[in-house]
């Protein structure tokens, strides 16, 4: 009996990281080594947003060097967003357009590309056929450069965030230890988590010998206390004539308040957007007297594709590929995931986790991989996240700068009427 | 008549870049390859005030490999300082001080590697052969990733910086462009240059073609008018759905004041330091009510020597080669720059100016080289920028990080007592 071809939907939500481009390229790709069982490769624009809008494109106009070049793109090439899905019983007219859009385009298999919130949705989506009978295939591809998903040893994305951090630290520690004598004597570099501190402690890779900087992690789980950090800074500027700080951009106060928040009001009266590395030099030039330089790395460590982990970029294509594989063999509401089988040498391979297991929860940075005295990472932080980073996987350069394709994808003719997307 | 070979000294001043050590080794491999005329080679610990102290170390124990990584690491290995030095009338016991630790050390030979600034305190040692008879040839190296030196087509260390920021905007703004649809509508990213304006030109260069971001760039050369800036945004958000926008850290409004100067004061009625990134994303989220990310690169541009240029490394190697060529000429007060033959191929050489003709000046990005409107760079200014990004020349890796030598330096023992600097 021949099975009949469906078409399958890939679809990229949430904040984008250096390699998720990797894992759409490698779901695109390995979906066509299976013409007979999967038809056209559909992407959605904006995620969600895009399934519920009947905005999809058709990928499959890309050449093989087209998918090559797409692997080496940051961003998202198909638009993201934050959106998530609420229950049937919630929303029930969202569940009958996703059916209704699926079935109008003959979409067999989801591929959802996301983290946290986005495993939710896709979790959601996956309960489509027990539902509503439409036989569907959802499987989750993971992505975030917090690597705060449970489940998983580590998160595609989070490895090149880590590395760009770390490598961008290890320089600019360079640069202060120069003229910390005469000028800088502190440099405070803010790094993403708001909640989980991976990449705070990825900051501490940059110390390579027990003494280099960074001397201060702040990591968001542990309560932010002024005169012990201020202490702790002035006993490193005199014993080491310099202080390097990676501040994650979520640390608190013990009230539960952010730093970020700053108490200060603008001139209508709003509290005062701050910033977490600004605070902490203006307290240490207030309160110590130093010179302090800041950095927020912000998008540029998101983005940082010209600086990726070889080994995550390694993940990000095996997760695409593993995920189209589990479609193919009927699995629902799942996801492929990275299991660590040793550090030294650093191997590991997939395994497959319930998306329900996964959706909403968050993983936080364990209190034994840091140091005793939580300013910094112990050595089994260290062996944790020294392989993530391991191996340069630069994109191709032409002209000075990182050449990315010029990539078209065609609109998929509508067949449906528009939808009101509440 | 066989020659005396005399004692070399080198020294780092201001700022460092990320290839201002590739000079450090330059000068002293090219140093090497005249025995006859130069013995030792010296370098002074953080630069003039190093001098002053007696505080020198001895270069000799440096392999043929401990230089090639000397050339790939960010920083100033040997420290720097901001000081300068007075007139010989103003401050004659300093200048007595410098001829005693030269005299001391059988130095004949001065490499001063640094920007304007130091090119000013250059030009005053190269006097000291004059006013005191002491035999000495004082030569500048030029270094600054500001570009902001005359008489030189370009500065070593601008191009890498040029290139770190490029990248950056070219990365961070295709996770702008993912997320526009749902999420942050606007990234600002400050960069270096409180006067000048080529680092912020340099952003430019990640518009690969017409029409891509970034969208505004705000020179400091031009005056910020908040009202123009927002009517811009917002026009450039309805058109493209999104906006990009690089920043100087020096932009001043029409009266003169910093636009990182806030107003807002703190609660000790300080003026609020600030920073231009986080002021101008708040004004648009205020003001228009888009979604803003903001970052700030400071250190990490200037020490990012993972995406230097390849054509900045061979600007700083060679002037450093041609410095120690000019000193065994005899030549003093004078420092060898970069002359462009032609842009397109990219053609060069190195020639020699006075430092007197140089010190303490400052050029400013010329208005030819910014678009008609000045929110952009113009075909001129492309075609003069882009040469000087071309190439990657990344530093060894090692587990994931640059991999840097662990240089050591011996201390060279003092022969004179110690002296106060004021």
């Amino acid at each position: 009996m021949k099975s009949v071809a469906r078409n399958a939907l890939y679809a990229q939500a949430g904040g984008a990281t250096a390699v998720l481009n990797a894992s759409a390229a490698a779901v695109i790709a390995e979906a066509r080594r299976h013409p007979g069982r999967i038809g056209k490769v559909f992407a959605a624009r904006d995620g969600l947003l895009g399934i519920l809008a009947e905005d999809l494109v058709d990928t499959s106009r890309l050449t093989t060097t087209d998918l090559a070049g797409l692997a080496t793109m940051p961003g998202a090439i198909f638009g993201t967003c934050r959106a998530g899905l609420k229950t049937r019983s919630e929303d029930p007219r969202s569940w009958q357009r996703i059916v209704d859009v699926l079935a109008a385009h003959q979409i067999g298999y989801v591929f959802y590309n996301g983290g946290n919130g986005s495993s939710d949705t896709a979790q959601k989506l996956s309960e489509i056929a027990a539902h509503t009978g439409y036989p569907l295939c959802v499987v989750g591809v993971p992505k975030t450069i917090d690597n705060d998903m449970v489940g998983t040893d580590s998160c595609p994305g989070f490895g090149s965030a880590a590395k760009y951090v770390a490598t961008g630290l290890r320089e600019a520690a360079m640069e202060v230890h120069s003229m910390a004598r005469t000028s800088t004597k502190v440099f405070v570099l803010e790094v993403m988590g708001r909640n989980a501190g991976w990449l705070t402690a990825a900051c501490g890779l940059a110390a390579v010998k027990a003494g280099d900087a960074p001397h201060l992690l702040l990591f968001p789980e542990v309560t932010f206390n002024s005169q012990r950090f201020l202490a702790k800074v002035k006993e490193t500027v005199i014993r080491k004539g310099f202080c390097v700080i990676a501040a994650s951009e979520g640390i608190r106060r013990s009230d539960g308040s952010h730093v970020s928040e700053s108490t200060n009001r603008d001139s209508h009266g709003n509290p005062q957007l701050g910033g977490v590395a600004p605070y902490l030099a203006r307290l240490v030039t207030e309160k110590l007297g130093h010179k302090c330089h800041w950095a927020v790395a912000d998008y540029l460590q998101r983005a940082g594709r010209h600086i990726a982990s070889a080994t995550d970029l390694a993940h990000a294509e095996a997760v695409g590929r593993a995920a189209v594989e589990l479609a193919l063999k009927g699995g629902n509401g799942i996801m492929p995931v990275i299991r660590r089988k040793s550090s030294l040498p650093y191997r590991w391979n997939i395994k497959t986790v319930q998306l329900s297991a996964i959706a909403v929860r968050e993983r936080f940075l364990p209190a034994s991989f840091m140091s005793a005295d939580r300013w910094g990472i112990s050595a089994r932080g260290r062996s944790y996240l020294s392989p993530l980073i391991e191996g340069e996987a630069l994109p191709p350069f032409r002209h000075g700068l990182p050449a990315y394709p010029d990539l078209q994808f065609p609109s998929v003719p509508r067949r449906l009427g528009g939808f009101d997307i509440r």
